[in-house]
Parts: C-alpha cells; structure tokens; sequence
C-alpha cells in the first residue's frame, strides 16, 4: 500500500503519559479498537488495518492542571506533554466514506483516559476521496457567474431581526436592498420555515421581488434561502428555489450533518451557502474538538460553495487572526486537482468600519461581506447602508483610507458618524 | 401563545458580565440576532419572536481564570458568574424542524463574547415535536421481540479487530458467538464498508452464519450492521440488510448527523443502533458543549432505538455516576405521551467484573452491555466468554455475589482469573 492510499490526519495531543504510549493506545482505539489482543489479531492482519504513528513531536512539558476532566486529579497540576501527532490509516480497511471516515479521525479517540487534551488540526485526503466527494458545484467562478458580481467584494446582508418578519415584511426590506444595489442577502440562521413566515411564501414574495428588478436592471440580487430542515423537507424546498429562480440556498452544517449534506448536494442545482453555527461548541476551548483548517476541509470536499469565517472585530470571542486564518483557508486548495475553492463569508458585526482590516487580511477580494445590522441600521436606511459598504470595500481595495472616501461618499460619512 | 407552544433549553453559563445582562445578549442574538435596533424589530415584534430568558439562577460567584478564549485576559483571574438560564422560544416564529432548531438552542450562543463558558444541559420539546417526530419505532419493546431475550439484560459483543477482518472472517468469529449462545453483535464503529470487508459481502456471510442458527435453534442473534455512509449508500444498505434478514442496524450519530438520521428513520424496517463515537469533543469540557441529558432527548425524539452511554469503568475519561446518569436517562420517558425509551447500551472495556455496579446503577435489566475483548479474548474462546458475561449479569440481576456464582460457572470463573 502506498502512502498516497493513507487517509492522514493531525492533532495536538496533550496526556500525562510518555508521548509514544498515549499515540499508540490512541491509534490503537481508531484501528483494532480493544484494550487486549484478541485471537484474530495477527501480525500480518495489524500491519494491514492498524492505524500507525506517523510523527510525533513534543511542543512543550509542563505542569499544570489538565484541562479535561478525567479519571486523574483535576484540582492539582500534573507533568503533562503536549505534541503535535500524526496517524494514518488505510483506507483498504476504513474506507472512503466521508460520514464514516468522522468516526475514524474524530470518533472515540477524544474520551482516552489518557488524553488531557486532543484537538484535530488537519486532513489529508488521499486521491480517490477526490474521485468519489465533488467539491463545491459552483465555487467563486460560480457565484460571481450566478449573481453578476464579476470583480471585487460581494456585498451582502443578513435579515433581521432574524425571526418575526413576515414573509411580506421580509420582501419589503429585500425591496429596499435590492433598489440599493446589493449583491447578496441571505437568511438568518434561526429562520427557516415557520408560521409566522413560511419557507414557501418567503420565497414567492421575496423572488418576485428580485426577479422583478432583476428583469427591469440585469442585476439579479444573489439571496440564500435557508432551506434546513428534513431531508424531504430540503429536497422540496430545493425544487422550490429552483422554480421560483433563486440563485443560492443556505443550510446549518452542524444542523443537518455530513450524510444529508452529501445528499444535498448530490441534487442540488444552487450554489450551497454553509453557515457554520455551533461551531463554537465544536472549538472553543483550544485543547478540545476542531480546528477550522481540518472542520471546513470536510466540507469543501463534500460541496460547499461559500463558507462562514465569522468577521474582523466580531461579535464573538474569536480573534482576528483566527478569523483571516479561516479565510485564507478557503482560498487554500485542498488538492491539485481538486482544489475545492470557497467563498468566505465574514459576517458578526460587519460595518464599514472593518473592511480594509478584513481586505488586508485575506488578499483578496473573492469574499463575500454579509452585514445586518451594519446594512440596515444606517441612518438613511438600507440602500444607503449598501452603498457605504461598498464604497468602504471599494476603498480597501483600491488602497484608498476610509477617511479619504467618506470625503466623496455621503453613505459612508454618515455610516462613520458616532452612534451610527 | 400558551407556553406549551414555547420551545425550552437551559444552560450553565459562565460570564464576565452581571448574569442579567448575559443572559439578554444571549436571547437577543438567538433571536432579533443584531447588535443593534433595526427598523422593523418593533416592540410587538420583539413580543411576538424573542427568545424569553424563562430563569436565572446564580450558582456562584468567584474569581478564576475563564475556561475558555476570548478577548479578555485569559491569563489571569477575573471575577465571574456561573447561572443557570433557561430560555424559551416561541415555535411560531422558530419552527419545528429538528434540524433547523439545533441552530436555535445549540447555534452561534457558545461563541459570544461575553460567555466564558456555555454548557446546554437539558431540552423541552412542546407538542408539536412529538406530533412531527416519530421517536423510536421499535425501543425496548420491540428489540427484545426481534431478538427473542424476552426479560434480562442483552449479552452482546463487537467485533475486534475492529478493521482487517474479512467479511469470511468476520463471519466465522459470528458463527463462534452464535454457537455460544449470544444475544447480540455489533460492528465496530471504524468498520463500515472497505475493500477488505465490503458491507454487503460481510452482510451476507454473517447472515448464513445467524439464519442457519436461528433455523436450528430457534434463537436470532440481533446483529447491528454499521451502514453509515452516504444517503444513497445507507439506503441500499439498508434494504440489503432487509432481504437479508438481519434485524438491526447501527449508525454513528455524529457521522451522518440529525437531517440524515430523520431520513434513515423515515425508511429503517429495522431498529436503530445509534453509536455516538466523537460524543468526545462535544462534552468532555465542563464548561462547554453539550450534556448527554440534553444531546440523547434530540437522538431518541428522531428515532434512536439504542443509544450508547459508555460503561462503567470504562476504558475512557467518564466516571461511573455520569454512565449511569446516562444510562438512567435512556429509561426516563422525554414526554408523557411519547416517552421515547431506548435500550441503553453499555461498551468500552466491558468485562464481567462490571455486571453488578452496571445493574445496581441502571435498577433495571433493560440494557444492552457490549464486551468486545472482555468476550472474545476468553481464555476459553468467544462462546465461554459469553456464557461468563451472561452468568456474571444473571448473578447481578438475581442480587448473587459474583465469587459466589464463579463457584457454579466455570466460564465464569476462568473470566476471573488473573490476566483473563
């Protein structure tokens, strides 16, 4: 078997043992999985099946108490190790289902008595994961295709308030973007289906709104239809989109998971909008669960098209270098061939204010800029609120300061203004 | 809108700020989700939508280094708050979709800046869940009907190695298995489809090897076959799995995530194994993700018909009060009208040293207890380490010390020994 038939992936490990012996019961529990060794374990069979060590290299030794609960002290500071580890597994014996290869590389390996902390950091995919997963469908080549926006920073929005609207209140405020020359509007996470604003009628009144200018301008307004549900649910809800002309469809990662992720795109003709909610449970202590490089590889070869990275100067707990780490990721290829290129979508408190940070950081304009209340809270309302953004956005990218703009922009001058 | 149509989560929360205030940014951004006043978020919008802080409880007050990053010091000891919050949302506006309410009740909250820790401990659906979902189709009731063990706990195994084995292999450790009696046999979670074990190759042998036992003894052994995969490649495995005559199936929740588990429901002739490999990084930091009370009430109101909770002394981090916990919870009904009672399902070092604190835990001998090396390493092969298991739950359940009954069985009694 060669190398490039090894599925890889990283971690950082921390435990109280010597490092060999923690990586070994770990690539022992993701391969003969047993605490004993058992009549069918022969040698031969372990050097075909066994996950194996690849690296090991220690961070740091330290004492201090373990961030994980366990079944050792957790009141006290112990010697612990902290290594960066490597395991490869054959995929003759795991596989090549993306849910399935989950449980090999994020499966039972991060409740190890003797793990005090394991985060993933990356995968590598060999070839024929690239051969069976398609990658993102439409891409940034795709999106700018679909929504006419050929160069330079898309523009875009959340509604809100995030839930109550009507699906006439929400048509009526998509009216107002729209006539302000948005590029990209998108749902609200928490909205999806409901009886205040049903999925299907948000679509016909919001639809016809952007059809309608779309006939009358040849600007056809991008907007993500958040179509989470059931899986009967998304695939009608699809049908619907694609009747009704959008352009895009959004779904929760966490919310529907990788096996009805792969069927969505399977019959998906839209540009899938992947929003990434909950994934701090996923990451936010630093010795436990996800990094984003190894999270949003999954995904992009599983087929999203645009990927959430949160925002420069968010809401949230996350930095800003986290934040264009992400970014730059999903203009990262992921292989060769398949490069599986992403639009990132900043969102979390965007203003005008944060654009030549987030242009600087990524170095590049394929993004998308999703701002709520930055867009719809501008004093002189919603169109103006776009214009500001974009010509915040155009200044960034033509290296121009925000200040020297707002001299020639009204929107943006206004969007600067204290209290604004 | 009677609180019987409100959707209800609780949470401890950690924070920096006056609880009050926390607890107010959290409901807002679950629900108007801006950081400002927009135009249509009128006061009775905001009655109509917001999420409701339900109750606040302060469990302590003290001066720590937060658990978890974010942008304050996280070097140094700050004064902070940790509560209980309960919070409510109306389902008018948020739906009833499983999928879509993860991002409700589990969504961008745990990422805030002002949570220094954030942990959902327990979820109440209103009625309309229960009219939408489905819950277990088959449940305890109708596992022991297909697998014949009409009162007392399951005696199961999984097979190790848990990759390498052939399907001929595979089928030939079920036939030793078979032959000594056992109840039940699962896939490892890692084994699913591969070159080297195809599923359908490994369904029909392990099936020759049951349906020729139960032709001459009368007894099916319930074998869970790990289909997890694609939509598309679950669903041929599954129907594979019916005309094959196989009378369980098994999935890692995680893997194939809640849109496609409602889906597998929807069609599954079979029970559900639900395996929750990777429960790891959503709970093992106190202060962050998820509590199996609330994770395991989503799984059973999908569909679960198993659910795993890990074992007593187990070869991972957990302590045996949070196994039985788990393993309790399982047994408790989620609503009157629809308990939703799954087979517990004990794993990870089992032996029959465990029988009678897993027995004296639960109080109940609904249980499903899987030993992979704890049955197939014994000293005498696979079928005395099933009649050990067996006869070490039989003296549990019967209130006989297991020395006692090691003078009856001497399967039992070779389990014992030193090194077994």
């Amino acid at each position: 078997m060669t190398s490039s038939m090894r599925l890889e992936a990283d971690y950082i490990l921390e435990t109280y043992l010597p490092p060999e012996q923690a990586a070994e019961i770990i690539a022992g529990e993701q391969s003969s999985g047993t605490f004993v060794a058992v009549p069918g374990e022969t040698p031969a069979l372990k050097a075909l099946a066994a996950a194996k060590v690849e690296s090991l290299e220690t961070i740091a030794t330290y004492n201090a108490v373990p961030a994980l609960d366990g079944r050792y002290p957790t009141d006290a500071a112990m010697p612990l190790h902290q290594v960066r580890m490597t395991l490869s597994w054959p995929i003759a014996t795991v596989g090549t289902s993306l849910p399935n290869i989950l449980a090999t590389v994020a499966g039972n390996l991060f409740e190890l008595a003797c793990v005090t902390g394991l985060r993933i950091v990356d995968i590598r995919f060999p070839p024929p994961f690239f051969q069976k997963y398609k990658g993102p469908a439409f891409g940034i080549e795709g999106t700018r295709k679909l929504s006419g926006v050929q160069t330079g920073p898309m523009i875009g929005t959340i509604i809100k308030p995030s839930v109550g609207l009507t699906a006439d209140q929400t048509a009526s405020l998509v009216k107002d973007l729209v006539d302000g020359g948005i590029d990209f509007i998108k749902d609200d996470e928490l909205q999806s289906d409901s009886s205040v604003c049903p999925f299907e009628d948000r679509v016909d009144r919001v639809m016809r709104v952007i059809n309608e200018a779309a006939g009358r301008t040849g600007k056809k307004t991008m907007y993500a239809f958040n179509l989470t549900g059931d899986m009967d649910e998304m695939r009608r809800r699809h049908d619907k989109l694609v009747s009704a002309g959008a352009t895009c469809l959004m779904v929760s990662l966490n919310s529907v998971g990788m096996a009805g992720f792969v069927d969505l795109r399977s019959f998906s003709q839209l540009p899938i909008h992947a929003h990434r909610n909950g994934w701090g449970y996923l990451t936010r202590h630093r010795s436990l669960g996800w990094s984003y490089v190894a999270w949003q590889k999954i995904w992009r070869l599983a087929g999203a098209d645009h990927m959430h990275v949160n925002g420069v100067d968010n809401k949230f707990s996350e930095d800003n270098e986290s934040v264009i780490r992400s970014a730059r990721e999903c203009l990262t290829p992921i292989s060769e061939d398949k490069p599986c290129l992403v639009m990132p979508v900043f969102s979390s408190g965007q203003t005008v204010r944060q654009a030549h940070a987030t242009y600087e950081g990524l170095q590049s304009d394929d993004l998308i800029v999703t701002a709520g209340g930055g867009i719809v809270a501008h004093p002189k309302g919603p169109a103006a609120g776009v214009q500001a953004l974009r010509d915040a956005y155009q200044a960034a990218t033509s290296g121009e300061s925000l200040e020297s703009a707002a001299k020639r922009s009204k929107e943006l001058k206004l969007a600067l203004e204290p209290g604004a």
